[in-house]
């Protein structure tokens, strides 16, 4: 059942007392065996590799220096690995630690060697309803780019096309750049879900609006935790690319600082929808019991009025239902008519009232 | 139906891994084709160019670098005006990118050749009874403003008249002072827009007291979300004129300073009124919801005063429909008449406690 | 109607596109024609002019720049006069333009000859049961205070009696001095007016705990508006007053910094009574909800103790009302008064378990 | 009655347009005629006026430049008493209607001569079952520290006791540290209060936990408007100690700072306690508005079950009273045992179902 | 009853007028006779002491200041030992006094000699279900760390271990390193009670989706509680490690900035939850409520269905049970099952209706 990683996966942590720095993957384990793979280029040159799942030495003693280096891990359950590429790269341990821990949140670290940023890649799984969020690191060592996923994903695929087919300015540019474009292609996903959800959110308000049976407000909590959910994500990113712009680990230069102000405009518009959306859901949620309360006043108002009209012809009923000997008017010719008659009238007058104080 | 557009607007985004800075529309289209227009003006000469849907080229290299051009463009969806704007003026394409994508917030930025300006102007549609939001982008390089907006507006048109006339000091000023008249243009109307929903909210109140129906709820819902999107639009507006005030792109100066800060009271106060009427709405609703659970208590107390006195009126009168052999009461003379007798007793008695626990 | 003014207020502003610092009254009319006066006095000698309604220029000749000058200007509909005044203190426009629109929120700005201070005067109309702002605006121009009123007032008059009889040390001091005197004299009417909302949300406390009518939640709406009036009002204030003692306009000198911390702290306690009663009137509006939950409550048990009593007795009845000709208890001697025997232990067990659950 | 008070006691204010600095009481006067005594010590030597209420110049003369003095006045309307203090220490006006201020909020304040510091005593009023605010003003003036308090009181008696006795470093220490020593015990004094609440809030969830009566919501209501005055009062409490621990008054320095960063932990700790008391209040309010939604639901339910019971058996009963000729049932000879028969399947499968959907 | 002690927890005290500095155990005693141990540990050597309950004189001697020492007590309530380690290494009573009052906040503190560092370790009692927040206080002199417990605890055996085993760096580090350990292995913990209460609340939902019985309020209500404890204790801890961070006691140096710096990144995180979780239990309360609403609903349908079919009925029978003499329709052959067929008819149009607006 989804609902549940939706409350733990931001509580699972080492044990107490545990060695701090000791490398073991935290989280949910969502891939077998990861693989590698690099992108060397610079404005002429490209050398691509082919996805690899072992020797992984080969393909590290090929990078260069002078070229711009991708790295890119998928799957994040190899400790031999991660202990191989943070010794070539000198990395610290505690860096390798938070690479590993899927369920830390995002943040931007400089570390002596090398700059930390951890993002969340969010995706909705349509066949679950379900945002899934995903855990990016993304590490910078000069003018290598290193980025580890949790599974092999297709959202950067766009990106290798572009550097491909040199499109755009990319293989011009550096690794910050490169760090960049990652970050926009993750940030320009955010933009798609929330779509969705506000798409979902209007079908909700028409429901409400014509219909506002039980299942809605099962629906509103769920899409406020969604909400939560986004929110966790999304915040602190906002917080990593503030920290770029002051200037954390020298990622932002006169050349690229534009493209980092463009992307902090777009994480700023996706927090200020999130905030929009939970306002539009409390709103909602208002509305929704709303009309609860005025499904039990229609309700209430039936049972009135049935009750109102038949309570006093009853008693009429029954009292010359009694069996009293002397009791003149059952004697009466037309007493039976009468009584009808009188019956009429209590009817007529009480629709009467009921129709004027708005309850028929 | 416009509801739809009221969640939506703000989620339509490029695809991810799309080259950032790569020029395209964003947005609903809202006009076919657009054209240009140009004033040039200083205090003695006025030059203005008619609407022109075409040969824009010819228009562009009249403009003199000594007087103050603005350069009107109503209509986004001609990628390549924009493109022969862009190197015309030396434009970044992030900022093209901005003009074009209709829904990003407002903001202020400060590019090498040019600084842009990003506002909402808001309109109410009495027809579809909505507020409707237009994304206009002002561009101040060196001593030319340029205009973008969505659709052909008349906003701008007292200002063009002023220009024409020589009215105020607009004639005296640089394009600073232009681009300070269009901000206030765009402020002023928003108060047009305030003051209608000020009226609006009079009226729901009245509603409110007289006669709470269902429909209220949903008005307020209403109400509340056109809130929201106003604060969308006016919050960010607060921090472009906080931005001007401090220096960003050098629009204030020791001439216009003052104008701006007025500029920036307006602007808070526009805020402040915002702020004012969520506080309203939200008594409002408080208001509504009360009255519909006083609703319920006057049917309550209707089901309940009918109930209580029929029920042992009936029971007695049931109890003397037995048919019992032996029941002396039936028999005595008068039984029927005392029977009545002590039913209208029971009534009067009820109708009294009623009457004093107020439910009468 | 005045609720109506309460939201509109705020919210009337010049035409989108007009003149920046055109002089045109904005705001309700209130008063014909403004009269003007002048006091001129320091320590030794005071000149009192009489209240004149037209000839200024003589009035605003006669000042003299050694002694202090009061000038007062009540009523605002005279943009002539306002004219005059401005040429002959060299105000701006834009000053002028702020004095003259009532609905502008109380501020602090210095212009390049003057300081202006906009408050909001507030008072309590007993007739309408209302609170009533007035703009007040003070425009300090070297040693002369200038202050400008919608109507003609009493509340400066007790500072008139100080001036004329040189009580305390008004006298002795500059113009500077005069401003906080007037300013005090607002901060202290504020004080009045809180002073009788808390009485009377005592009244109405006592009002929710005896007897919760539907009357009270429209007092407590009522009430809440009247907060949100009284904190636009003030909330700015303290701002000014942050703003003289931060030495906008170098209003405050060491001989009077001493009195305007104390208006400060003054303005401090008004806003944090008023942040109080906001709590205070949440408080009651809960209280007087579950209130009206227990009055249904009330209902409900008495619905439900009245129908589950008759509900069973009336079915016995109606059971030996029917037909058969085979039912033996009929026949049996004693069997109505063994029947009536069961009615009775019926009611006097439903008795004794509804005592026990509370509900009698 | 005391609610009273809490509402009104930070409204009364002197009259609008009176002099600032005239002196004269504010506030609800408890105390005939004001006494004040004398302590005079240093390491080795200590003088103890006695109480007196008269005759105050000779005390004030025998007031020594080299030793602590600590003045203490217990009782605040005589006016004559003030001005002999104010010239004996060359004190403020301004310091002095503070002082006799009983609505004024803590605050610290530095004059020319003397630093002054206000804060309120609370004591739990256990016959009135209300917590009580008094007016407590610490004025120091070089090695003199003058306590005013509204009524004569006991708790600086420990102190007193202290500087007998020399127990502590009390006599040791300047007058800065005797201005500690007496916060101190106030703010002690909070903790008093704040533990009495606490008791009282758990008295009060488990009185709702059992039985929730509709007295629940006013006691929650009484609890929350205490935690509005203890807040009044601590609250500013906190800008007092940060204004000593910035210098303010040159009260800190080398040798209390210790002392007086203690007494900061003790504020925050007394406020975060208030904040979460009104957590827990608010979760109480909850808690009791759920039990008394409870409550309706059970009364339905009994309503519900009896009605739903009955009426279809009441229904069949009537069905055969019916008086027609020629209805064959009524001539069966067992018709009467089937109908019974009838009627009870009816009330067991009734049973059978509330209690499957637990309502019995 | 445990719920008592998470109100009072924080209110204990000492008495108001005491000196302060004065030594004695404030809080709720665990134990009675506490115990010292001691390891002194470089990167070659280890001396460990037995735990020991007296004599602690010669155990102090033995302290040398080249190696590492970590003096672990546990149990507060010997006053005299307190004295003896004061005495020892110097430390202010004020020191000693916050680490004896057990419902002191977390905080840092610089003293003269030492710094302390107090947090709450908070574990989970499976037996009551509930948190328990143990004091527990870190004194860092020069080399040696001082650690003060309430009770004799296993959460630090670990890292004992790890200094025995000589196992990560921790014997290569100095005691600011193993003051870092030991705050680890306290949100490490955290983590784990966090871990289950996300547990805990991923049940609660189910339950209330499931079946929202009166209960689930009651548990809702003391997850609230719990919540308003873990924030108490975590919060501050936010501030004691951001002032380590800033150089508060010189805790903080180039080899430990990236311990402290991931301890805060995890507190972060920690606290990130828990606000989570709030919002995650205000959701859930929503959710109970509009439960609550909704089976009040059904059983007022029920309700309303019975007496709206059975009503008409009912008078129908109770009209022909009346004794008239002139009853045309009573002696008609076939009225009787007229009759039936009418009420059947009442009954199946009844039936549809209500199907209709979906009360059945």
């Amino acid at each position: 059942m989804l609902r549940k990683k939706i409350i733990s996966r931001f509580s699972i942590r080492n044990k107490p007392g545990e060695v701090p720095g000791a490398l073991h993957f935290i989280g949910e384990q969502k891939t077998d065996s990861p693989f590698i793979r690099n992108m060397t280029y610079d404005v002429k040159s490209l050398a691509e590799s082919p996805k690899i799942f072992s020797n992984y030495t080969s393909l590290l003693e090929k990078l260069t220096s002078e070229n711009v280096n991708w790295l890119d891990i998928e799957g994040l359950n190899d400790i031999k690995l991660m202990e191989i590429i943070g010794k070539k790269f000198m990395l610290h341990n505690l860096l390798l630690e938070d690479v590993l821990n899927t369920t830390h949140r995002p943040k931007i670290e400089e570390f002596e060697n090398a700059t930390l940023v951890i993002v969340k890649m969010l995706s909705y799984n349509k066949i679950e309803c379900s945002i899934v969020s995903e855990h990016i690191s993304l590490v910078l060592a000069q003018n290598t780019l290193i980025s580890f996923q949790e599974v092999e994903g297709d959202v950067f695929e766009p990106i290798r096309e572009r550097i491909r087919h040199s499109s755009g300015k990319i293989r011009v540019k550096d690794a910050n750049y490169l760090l960049f474009t990652l970050l926009d292609a993750i940030v320009d996903n955010y933009f798609t879900i929330i779509e969705h959800i506000g798409e979902e959110l209007e079908k909700l308000e028409d429901l409400i609006l014509a219909n506002p049976s039980d299942e809605v407000i099962k629906q509103i909590h769920y899409y406020n935790r969604q909400m939560i959910v986004l929110r966790k994500a999304v915040w602190p990113l906002r917080e990593v690319i503030n920290g770029i712009l002051k200037g954390v680990g020298k990622v932002v230069n006169d050349n690229n600082e534009l493209y980092f102000r463009d992307l902090h405009d777009n994480t700023i518009q996706v927090i200020e929808t999130i905030e929009m959306y939970k306002d539009t859901i409390s709103g909602l949620r208002d509305l929704a019991f709303s009309n609860i309360s005025n499904k039990m006043n229609d309700i209430m108002k039936t049972l009135t009025v049935m009750s109102s009209i038949f309570t006093p012809l009853t008693f009429i009923a029954g009292l010359y239902g009694m069996n009293f000997d002397n009791m003149p008017e059952l004697h009466s010719r037309y007493g039976y008519f009468a009584v009808l008659g009188v019956m009429i009238s209590i009817l007529i007058t009480l629709l009467y009232i009921f129709r004027r104080v708005k309850w028929l």
